[in-house]
């Protein structure tokens, strides 16, 4: 059984954070240097973009945990510190400063940046704060974390669950940073997750692997794979259960319990996505495969007149239909159904590839809940997915069109 | 050479227009109901949209050309009759309507409709207004059938040039409609092109099929597909240049007039994407393959972060490496250089994949311009691409969110 709890990064066993305000960007206020570290090396794992255009601290945070091994993230918001000539070099000293001031070595340090791209990220604001960053490190640090990853989100991202694995009890927490450039290609966005479960560092690169291709990869915002995309998690074994060395039952129930940490966090994501005022749930159930039904529902999910149409609480269902269409899942037109539903009720709008008759009022009234789910039978195949996106909104342009200033 | 003319549709011999409004949908003043005809029967050949969710008419022009045959276009707007039980019932009957006025077979009508998908299409106000239709066709008419095949356009959009095949001069001139749900995947949006250069209609199709690939196929507004996509030609002849039944000199002339009108319509549609104000063409050059140079422009050209940031005339060129790292394109990161272009003059803002120092002030007055140039390198290969789009503003929010009212 998975049980939600508080915390957030800080609820596994032997894990400590804090976050604090050190000046990446002047005409900022809010924390924008976080820190999370675990008592003893833990076994870790990560995935990334897979943009080309890559920022220098994936390459560097995939150098450290080449070994299977990491004791600490440091990660600054503000500044990608992307396509810079000095990129690595800052990277790389980032996690120097975390060995010089908490002893942890360098290359046992998990680095993140998210921000601006192209512009040169300044290393002294994070030389200064270090000393208060360590310590002000705490068992209550992870919201200040949380804080502190974040870019234009409008609300912190932490979610924690409690689980048991041979007879002893395990924690896993994470914080994730949102809102724009999202649209994760068989990797993700930041996401930091620590656990006190004991697990081999190849069995959780397996867990993370697998995992993100039914959640962050099933996440979209506007279209934009981001060049910082990255999930690492740290399993710290404090928990005291028999590692986990091999599939099986362990190895499911810590399955379930990364699961649960991730659906949440995307949740929250696609909730938070820049100027979003509604989180989209499109669930495609009926598909022959399971690639027609993530292409259908992440298809759904992305397109820009359907996300309009959301906002504008308008059952514009054809805009459904025709994103399936071009998806590029193999699917017969003439099987499809539509439903919209939220906890307002369920409309049916669309059956067998047409239309049905339908309230219109009904159909305002659900589509004007802050929640949506939208329904899409593919045909009687056994195959289904989920896809998270939000709807597209004045505020989505007026953020990013002067993001920089 | 290729010369400008007037005319639109009408600039080719033998072929006259017109647009009316016959009432498809209540709420609606402008014209909704267009016809193009041919004096004589003319070769036809058209492509289509890939979406497997096709409007009803496509299948009726589908069979109608498929002996290479066509003497006229119907097109309505207001309505897309797809996702309907009875589309293919309408769109034959629209086509019935044009052989009762006109004595024109019903098998040589290319039909048409745009507009809201999955609401039935009701033909009586076409068989109402079809006597005020033809009675005003007219070899002044193709401003009207422009006029009438609009939807969310704001302006009309037509173009027609003047080229000598075989010591003959000829004619053609296209009309198009946008200008939301367009992201052409190997076909196209409605675009309706005559001319009297007399060419075989295997020759037609292949001119047609090659031209899109570099044209509409490069086109996006806001990257979904449409289900009624279709660009068809009609060449009747009558400029009485020898029949183009083979490639060579004569072909290639028809070719360059044909990628002048597809040219300047993917301008227009662009600049008239929904909510745009400002035309944005990508030119991509240096790449190693023909297909990354165009993965690389489209992406651009697609990216919501970007189309964004030139709403706020913001220089953000971090957006524009991404794009064109997530693109697909195999790109050499360390290789890209990106400048801003417009009248106002030209801005270098990245060099070797990283930003080199610039006047934001400079690049500000560039952006501010209606046109924008978005050149970028990939390297030192020999090929490059166009594409096209626009920025993304309030607007386009604005008139998707209640599109259907």
């Amino acid at each position: 059984m998975i049980k939600l709890i508080e915390g957030g990064v800080c609820a596994a066993k032997g894990f400590k954070a804090n976050g604090i305000r050190c000046g990446i960007r002047h005409n900022r206020t809010k924390r924008d240097l976080a820190l999370i570290v675990s008592e003893v090396p833990a076994a870790a794992a990560a995935v990334y973009t897979k943009n080309l255009v890559k920022g220098a601290p994936l390459t560097v945070t995939k150098k450290h945990i080449a070994d299977g091994i990491a004791q600490a993230v440091i990660c600054n918001s503000g500044n990608a510190n992307t396509c810079n000539a000095d990129g690595l070099e800052i990277a790389e000293a980032m996690a120097k400063l975390v060995e010089k001031t908490t002893g942890i070595p360098a290359n046992d340090v998990i680095v993140g940046s998210t921000g601006v791209i192209g512009q040169p990220l300044n290393l002294q604001p994070i030389a200064k704060g270090m000393e208060a960053l360590v310590s002000g490190l705490s068992e209550n640090g992870g919201a200040a974390a949380a804080e502190a990853i974040m870019t234009t989100d409008t609300v912190m991202k932490e979610v924690a669950v409690e689980f048991t694995v041979g007879g002893k009890v395990c924690h896993m927490g994470g914080i994730a940073k949102g809102s724009g450039m999202i649209h994760p290609n068989m990797a993700t966005m930041l996401v930091w997750i620590t656990t006190d479960c004991a697990i081999s560092a190849e069995l959780l690169q397996k867990a993370l692997s697998g995992d993100v291709k039914n959640t962050f990869n099933m996440l979209s915002i506007d279209g934009d794979t981001s060049t910082n995309d990255t999930v690492a998690v740290m399993a710290n074994g404090m928990a005291g259960n028999e590692k986990i060395v091999a599939e099986g039952e362990d190895f499911n129930t810590f399955m379930e319990a990364l699961n649960t940490i991730t659906v949440q966090l995307c949740r929250m994501i696609a909730a938070d996505g820049e100027g979003a005022t509604k989180l989209l749930e499109c669930i495609a159930t009926g598909a022959d495969t399971e690639e027609a039904a993530k292409l259908a529902a992440k298809s759904v999910i992305c397109s820009s007149l359907l996300k309009s149409a959301m906002f504008g609480a308008d059952a514009n269902w054809g805009r459904v239909l025709c994103a399936i269409g071009y998806s590029g899942a193999d699917v017969d037109v003439t099987k499809i159904g539509v439903s919209f539903r939220s906890k307002a009720g369920t409309v049916e709008v669309c059956r067998d590839g047409s239309g049905v008759p339908f309230s219109e009022e009904e159909a305002k009234k659900v589509l004007l809940e802050k929640e949506i789910d939208i329904l899409i039978t593919l045909g009687d195949g056994a195959y289904g997915a989920t896809a998270w996106g939000c709807d597209l909104t004045y505020d989505y342009v007026k953020i990013n069109g002067d993001y920089r200033t």
